[in-house]
This record gives structure tokens, C-alpha cells and sequence, in this order.
């Protein structure tokens, strides 16, 4: 039953990095991985990984370890990458185009589609194999090519029209880098992502330390 | 005895809301809110509003509200930014120039004092009113210029060697965005940043919803 399950961020936030040493280790062509060994390569703690994965079932062969082809598996369906998702970035600049040129998600099913700008100077511009798109086109755009997730890095005055827009187009998951809350209908899922709460929890635990 | 407290990333994450919409209200020389108003305001339910500020002590005034002011300056403490903190970020590329002009760091009192890359041709330029500098310039200018946080945003391949290099250079805090473990010293915190974390979240969201 693991749809009925709401899986804490914490745990998510580690799932890649267990897919990732998972990853290696099935190019390693190693099936079997024991805890400790996982949990040390992850960098985590043997219980804090039983722990993680126990709100996904029994996934550990008794005394050979875990399966890594099944565990894989079982990460890319929580994680919903046993499905492609196609994404759109609404805002060209520095930080669009670094999400656009970002390596990890094609590695996640994650696929970028097209950015969108407002700034002709930006237009028809490509960032790597991704063209820069008027913002005007991206309703059509989202219908044509099966878009599910858009993305927002324009600056936070422009948010709420970008997102009026996304919601108009028909996505239903917006993962929102401006820095500012933004109104959707209840069938939106919006993830917000502030760059600043990574560097805080950071100070915080320095500011702790250095008293 | 708020050092003795280690507070949920979760409840951190909603800090930097509060405080943002706190600086809006002491802008409109509001000095009171309730704790209806800074919820509905901050995008979260009283309760959860009232459950995160418990973490620090009793701050309401009972039948009146918040003191807005007060608050602030509680979150600041909290945050670690009562006191201002300079960064080096290592790695000019889209990423780190997209964090090197990222205004949310200056509104907390965060701020990157210089960019380092390998790369001559990004050498000599500036990011705003940030230099970019030679990396072997690194250790004496966090020497110097008093840094006490190392933002790495290099190509995973080069992180270890980035990080080894922060922490000879007495960096006791590091912000890793490159997608891999780093080693360090027990003395050296390091934060984790995956950008692919907050979409997998949404995507794994989104795939509950459409099944």
C-alpha cells in the first residue's frame, strides 16, 4: 500500500543519493549490497537507512543484504522516475539556464523540454540542446509536447503572472524558485524551492558551534 | 537554552517566510500581528505557525499577538543572522554566478565576497560587483578577507579536491552543490544542496496524484 504512505522530505532528500550509490554499484554489476556497506557509501548510518527504507516495505533478503536491481526499482516508483516527466522553465537567466545545463536530472527521467523568456534578446537562443522560447508561446507549447512540471526562476514580482500562466496551460506541479508565495488552484501541486534555506540551516549550525 | 535546541530542517525552512513577511509588516510600521494574520500571511495554518515559533521559547504576548520586532530579532539569532557571514563560492559557472547574484543571501546578512574558478577565461571578471578569481588564490584570500563559509558548485569530479582546499584554508562551513559526498574533517559542517531533491519531491507527489 504504498500510495497511501506520505514519505517524510528528509528520507526523499536521501533517496537519490541511495539511487546514486546503487547506480554504481549495478555498473559495478555487484546484485547483492549489505546495509552497512550501502548505509557507508550513502554516508548515512546502517539505522537511519533501515529506517528510510522500511516506509517502502520489506525490501532486505534476511542475511544476504539487499537486492540492488529491486531496490532500483522500488526508488524509481517512490520516486515517481519509473516514469518520464517533461518540464518547462519559465525565466532564461543565470539560474534557468543553470537548471537547464543541469546533468542530474536526465539521469532522474527528468527531461527539460524548453525555457521561456520574456527578453527577445533572450529568444531563440539554444542552452545546450534546449531552445529559449518567447513566454507567449508557452501555453501551446506545454499542450503540444506533454508537459507536466513547470519551472519558475523569473524574478519574484513576475512569479504570480508566470504561475497564472502555467496553471492556464493545464501543469499540474510548479516548483517555484522565486522567492515568494504564489496562489494556485488545489489540484496544483507548487514546491517551493528558496536557495537561501540550504546556507541558513548552515549558519545556524555554525552560529551554534562558534558560541 | 535555544542552543541546546536542534531545530527540524522543516520548521528552518519556514523561517526564512516568516522572517520575510515579518520585514514587510515592520516596513508598514505594524508592530503587533496575530498568529492568524502571520499564518494566513506566510502561507501556513495557525498551528503550524504556533508549533514552529514553540521550538524558541514563548514568544506571543497572550491576547495580543506577536511583537514583530521581537520576532525579528529571534529569528535572527536563530538563523545565525544577527552576525553577518562572507562566502567564497568556488566554481564560476551558471550555477555559482546565479547564486553570486541571488538577492535573498544580502536580505539575511549572507554575503559573497568572491568567486573562484580554474578557468582563466572566467578569471578577472566580475559577478555583479563580485570578482572572479584565480582558484589557487583561494587560501590566502579567505585568510584575508575573514570567510567563513565555502560554497562549492565545481563538476562533481573536482569537489573533493575543492573541498580539501576549503577546509586547509579554515573554512569550518561548506554548502555542497556538486551531486557527491565530500570528506572533511569532523570540525567542518558540510550542507548538502540537490537540486534534483525539491523535483523528485513534486514529481513524486505528482505521480501519487495520478495514478
Amino acid at each position: 500500500m504504498t500510495d497511501v504512505v506520505v514519505i517524510p522530505r528528509a528520507t526523499i532528500s536521501r533517496l537519490p543519493v541511495y539511487f546514486r550509490v546503487l547506480m554504481e554499484l549495478s555498473h559495478m554489476e555487484v546484485s547483492l549490497v549489505s546495509s552497512d556497506e550501502l548505509a557507508a557509501r550513502s554516508g548515512v548510518s546502517s539505522s537511519q537507512l533501515r529506517k528510510d527504507l522500511s516506509y517502502f516495505g520489506e525490501f532486505g533478503i534476511r542475511g544476504a543484504g539487499y537486492d540492488v536491481g529491486f531496490l532500483l526499482q522500488k526508488i524509481r516508483e517512490i520516486l515517481g522516475i519509473h516514469r518520464e516527466w517533461r518540464l518547462v522553465i519559465a525565466g532564461a537567466g543565470k539560474l534557468g539556464t543553470a537548471l537547464a545545463r543541469y546533468s542530474g536530472f536526465a539521469q532522474h527521467g527528468l527531461e527539460v523540454a524548453a525555457l521561456f523568456d520574456i527578453d527577445p534578446g533572450k529568444q531563440g537562443k539554444m542552452t545546450g540542446k534546449i531552445p529559449v522560447l518567447p513566454m507567449e508561446d508557452l501555453t501551446g507549447f506545454v499542450q503540444e509536447h506533454d508537459i507536466q512540471i513547470g519551472v519558475i526562476t523569473v524574478p519574484a514580482q513576475a512569479a504570480q503572472g508566470v504561475a497564472d500562466l502555467m496553471v492556464r496551460a493545464g501543469l499540474k506541479g510548479i516548483w517555484n524558485f522565486a522567492p515568494v508565495r504564489i496562489e494556485v488552484p488545489d489540484d496544483v501541486i507548487v514546491q517551493y524551492e528558496d536557495l537561501v534555506v540550504g546556507l541558513l540551516t548552515l549558519s545556524h549550525h555554525l552560529s551554534r558551534r562558534m558560541r
